[in-house]
């Protein structure tokens, strides 16, 4: 499926504010406040339907973009039928497929996995320079707060190195994603500078969210981006906001009802989430 | 600590509609609409804190009862100090204590646990008689929609027998619920009318909230209340409300910060919720 500025303008609802560029890529993407959920307070964290959904196969969306973007400026997710990683950065949507490129996503495209906020730093430190995506999770895990409350984490770094993967788009029957995960694209770049945007949560969330750190990255330039599987950090700025607020949407659909969501599947995640690649 | 109404009437903000009775027992305590979180979604269930947590001892209260029926007129939960069991019906909040005494609740009382919804009835139907608890609970599994969805669920019903309990006021340092629970009171009472108020949460709620059905009780005189245990319906009304969001709102406490809640406590909760008496 191919979203272009024609079919987003054929949306007459919609204002679009900016210049598309980099092949339909536009960092400023924005809807009438009529779209947006009423005062979505600041230090809530909404999530669209639960992990274990989405790694039994439930790929089809639920939540349009547009209503999603009402509920947080800031976040990372899935798109619908699994096509690629979602980025949500001020206000933008972009979608890195598993070739790498980077799309704007449609306000009408439904989500089916995706975790936002509205961005509104509690506090800001410099990154410490880290030699893996390990040694940044344990160095902020000295500095951030409440390690049972979610934290979005915003850095804005020069790094001497990113690995990223996507997932290639799915169609129906959906396979689990573990296994969709064994056909992951996954690519090293190095000396670029961007934005990671991450999401750590409780421990206690197994089964409905990713426990600990989940990382996206979009480059300045909008080149790059992905699910971060591993980087260099040379310097960069973190900021942080505090959640204690915990939103879930979910499924109504008939697949999420008669789905047994309740089994441990923490093995599967940490596979998926964690992988290093080959 | 004993609540009344010169401690509530102190509190020149709060608009107080309706008449005492009972002793201290009032049906109708509206707030006004400035305490109000604004426009909480009419199928979002809110709940205040985490099941694990309570099970752990963490008694003392997060909002105010005054915010609390911002997100819902409908639900049930704890007081302050484990003090008791919670009714919010109608708009109305009531606390059972271990002697079987109802009190209404002050607004400005913060509550440590509880789920609350804006009540719309999706549907309603004539509950059928039932045996016992299980029988109830077994019987509704058979017309409510959407085992992977919340559904509060009110019954006004005509009840050959019902026996409740409630639990003991604690203070710190707070003892386990598994513990606290050994010392709960609980009491039968024979040809009531009244409600059941009702939450049944999805399997995989496991550590945040209880799986399946969680009963509360309220008399139509409010003379007789508490914890469900068990009962026998002779005729009734059901009406229940799905809900598809579903908000919780986290302690900023350092309890709640510093304490181990992704241990699994399912069979010690299974005591406490569903215990038959002694």
């Amino acid at each position: 499926m191919i979203r272009n500025a024609t079919s987003i303008l054929g949306t007459a609802s919609i204002l679009i504010v900016g210049l598309a560029f980099n092949g339909g890529c536009d960092r400023s993407v924005q809807f009438p406040v009529a779209n947006r959920p009423p005062a979505t307070p600041p230090d809530q964290l909404t999530q669209v339907s639960i992990i274990n959904a989405l790694m039994l196969g439930q790929y089809d969306g639920v939540i349009p973009l547009t209503s999603l973007l009402g509920y947080g400026d800031f976040g990372l997710g899935t798109c619908d039928h699994l096509d690629g990683e979602l980025i949500v950065l001020d206000g933008a949507a972009f979608q890195v497929r598993s070739d790498g490129t980077i799309h704007r996503v449609s306000p009408e495209e439904k989500i089916p996995f995706a975790v936002v906020t509205p961005f509104q730093p509690d506090g800001k430190f410099d990154c410490p320079a880290a030699h893996s995506l390990e040694e940044l999770d344990a160095l902020l895990d000295k500095q951030l707060p409440g390690q049972n409350l979610f934290v979005a984490i915003r850095i804005d770094a020069q790094l001497r190195s990113i690995r990223l993967r996507s997932v290639p788009r799915q169609e129906p029957p959906y396979s689990p994603l573990a296994d969709v995960a064994k056909t992951q694209t996954t690519w090293t770049r190095n000396d670029v500078e961007g934005t990671l945007i991450g999401i750590r949560s409780p421990p206690w969330v197994t089964s409905l969210n990713v426990p600990g750190y989940h990382w996206h990255f979009l480059s300045t330039d909008r080149r790059v981006g992905g699910h971060v599987i591993d980087c260099q950090i040379k310097t960069g700025q973190v900021s942080y906001d505090t959640c204690d607020s915990w939103l879930i949407k979910l499924s109504e659909s008939a697949e999420f009802q008669q789905e047994n969501l309740s089994r441990n599947l923490n093995k599967e995640l940490e596979e998926v989430e964690r992988s290093r690649g080959k």
